[in-house]
């Protein structure tokens, strides 16, 4: 192999393949990125086992053919490349080396045998449909905040992409929860969708397919199987095995009879949440809210450090009430609502608590009341 | 106490006073912030026992008195608070609580008696002195990057500021060394500064010194006892014990007979040092210079990731040589340079190497060589 590459377009590529790779790896080829060089074009290939990425760069290619190096390295080596370089790759198989020449500067990099890296095996995907970037970015920015961290539930640790039936219709669904609060974010249902296995998007593809989304307008490739699921742009390929596990029946965790309603300027609830709960030590972050005819006083008790209060001019009508939440799962409900106000609807201070972005049901968040 | 005073003037106090307090102690008086109303004026005092810091703040006062409460609290309560607010600090002595209100926020802080504040003993100083905080700004941050982080030679956990000879006359010396490179740096010595004692000032005092000394044509008013230092504004005094130790005798490091001169750019040379120490590992990151007429070749061979060189054109008169440097060390010296081209001067790859800034021999620097 032997290309020539604009470090830009070359530092493009090689930013995309390295973040899929673990830090820590026990299997040395793992830690590799393998370029493969054919016609004008060069492929960088990155892959955790569970998560493949191939990003394709144009290149001059004097000689086709294939190696892999360290990612990491070579990520690091292009980035402090002189912007506007032209970089020279070049291997040399039977030394197993990569030449890496750009200007004064010359690298030589360790290789493993391009026959070692492990290609993630194709799969039969039983949907195949476009979506733009800006809604898929919509509907996992907005739900991934409540994938759970908890390693026995694993079946939570992702964000569960499904097709369902939306207020407004058939509806491409993605739904989190960590069983003390909920996102469940609806787009119209895309051309093509129609049959797609329900599947469980693991939060590192949920990450790392944000990457691909920057450009709000592009179209975004999805094929979906039981197994897997890929997002593609002209470029870029995000593949990645999807949780093998069963996400539970979160219809029943939405409330449908709360008739409490209190809207909210959500910027102003969210900052006077986070000062509030300033007082309360970190294990009990317990904001209170209490409820009042067009009145919310939020407080917060910490015997030890003290205790602070604030009031909020709102809308709401209903009878008085008090009810307890934990502050860091208000402030990133909260910090979901876009443009309009924040529209909670409560039943009692022990019932989940639902909320929306003024009266769009195609975002809906539950959180679980604490006891105060 | 009660008082009425300024979000931002209130902010900035609390700010200088917070960062001293240690995030984590076992003594919780210490973890809080002494403050003391009096006439239009209030004063807030942190400490670790170590260092003490006491800033002042015009305030509106109605009620003088003093308490304390936790720092890092009031901090983070002043800092969410809109912009442009008025605060106001009332406390309540029987109930042992400090409210703090803005708006239609309101808090209540645990306090300590304030006559559990330890207040830091004061000391006769021996030589009193203004310097511009420019001038200190320059000493201390040219020569903090040298100071050791072993704890075992806490003589040289500090910059030792003392009384010397420079080779413009009489100097304000700063001077660190970890024992692999050391900085020394030159001001004209300061009026009233002639007696003063040499004085180990402590890292953290270093780093606390800093927030000092933003307007470079402040004058700062530095004082000086065997025991302790003091750097003060018209509104910041800072006081520190200083390191109980013998600085050693550095001068002995200093090579005066080094004769082969190299002249490089130092940022070329920087990034170039940078780039070519990327494929090192982390543990024995050598990078080997060899020189030759007029030309830098900067090396490194790392036997399992790969190896890398780079070459610079250079001003370089005196025989071949070959000698090596830690990378780190050498980026550290060479971003100090602000202005002029790095002059580097060898003697052999096995003794210790000078480097200046262009002809300037008020900030001289020392690097060991690594066999390579």
């Amino acid at each position: 192999m032997k290309i020539s590459i604009e470090r830009a377009a070359l530092l493009k590529a090689v930013a995309q393949a390295q973040s899929v790779v673990e830090r820590r790896n026990t299997i040395p080829i793992l830690a590799n990125v393998l370029i493969e060089a054919e016609g004008d074009t060069v492929q960088f290939r990155a892959t955790d086992l569970d998560i493949e990425v191939v990003d394709k760069a144009p290149a001059q290619v004097e000689r086709a053919g294939a190696t892999t190096v360290s990612a990491v390295m070579l990520h690091e080596i292009v980035r402090k490349l002189p912007d506007g370089s032209l970089v020279q790759l070049s291997d040399d198989p039977a030394a197993g080396r990569l030449s890496v020449q750009a200007g004064r500067s010359s690298f030589n990099l360790a290789t493993l045998p391009k026959e070692d890296f492990p290609i993630m095996a194709t799969s039969e995907y039983t949907a195949n449909f476009a979506a733009k970037a800006g809604v898929l970015k919509r509907l996992f920015d907005k739900s991934k905040f409540a994938i759970s961290t908890e390693e026995t539930r694993y079946y939570l640790n992702g964000v569960y992409m499904h097709v369902a039936t939306g207020e407004d219709g058939p509806a491409l669904r993605c739904v989190a929860t960590d069983g003390h609060r909920l996102a469940r974010i609806d787009a119209p249902l895309p051309e093509g969708a129609q049959g797609m296995p329900g599947v469980i998007v693991p939060r590192k593809t949920v990450n790392e397919l944000r990457k691909l989304l920057d450009d709000d307008d592009a179209e975004i490739a999805v094929s979906v199987s039981e197994t897997k699921v890929r997002f593609a742009t002209p470029v870029i390929t995000l593949t990645s095995k999807v949780i093998d596990g069963t996400f539970p029946d979160y219809t029943r965790v939405i409330p449908m009879g709360n008739t409490r309603r209190l809207e909210v300027d959500a910027s102003e609830f969210a900052k006077a949440v986070d000062r509030v709960a300033t007082v309360s030590s970190e294990r009990s972050r317990a904001v209170k809210l209490s409820l009042d005819t067009d009145k919310l006083v939020l407080s917060v008790n910490a015997p030890d450090a003290g205790a602070a209060e604030e009031e909020l001019v709102v809308a709401y009508g209903d009878e008085r009430l008090e009810i307890g939440f934990n502050a860091k799962y208000l402030l990133e409900i909260a910090s979901q609502v876009d443009r309009e106000n924040a529209v909670f609807m409560f039943n009692s201070s022990g019932d989940p608590t639902l909320m929306r972005e003024g009266n769009d049901t195609s975002a809906v968040y539950v959180v679980m009341p604490m006891r105060v």
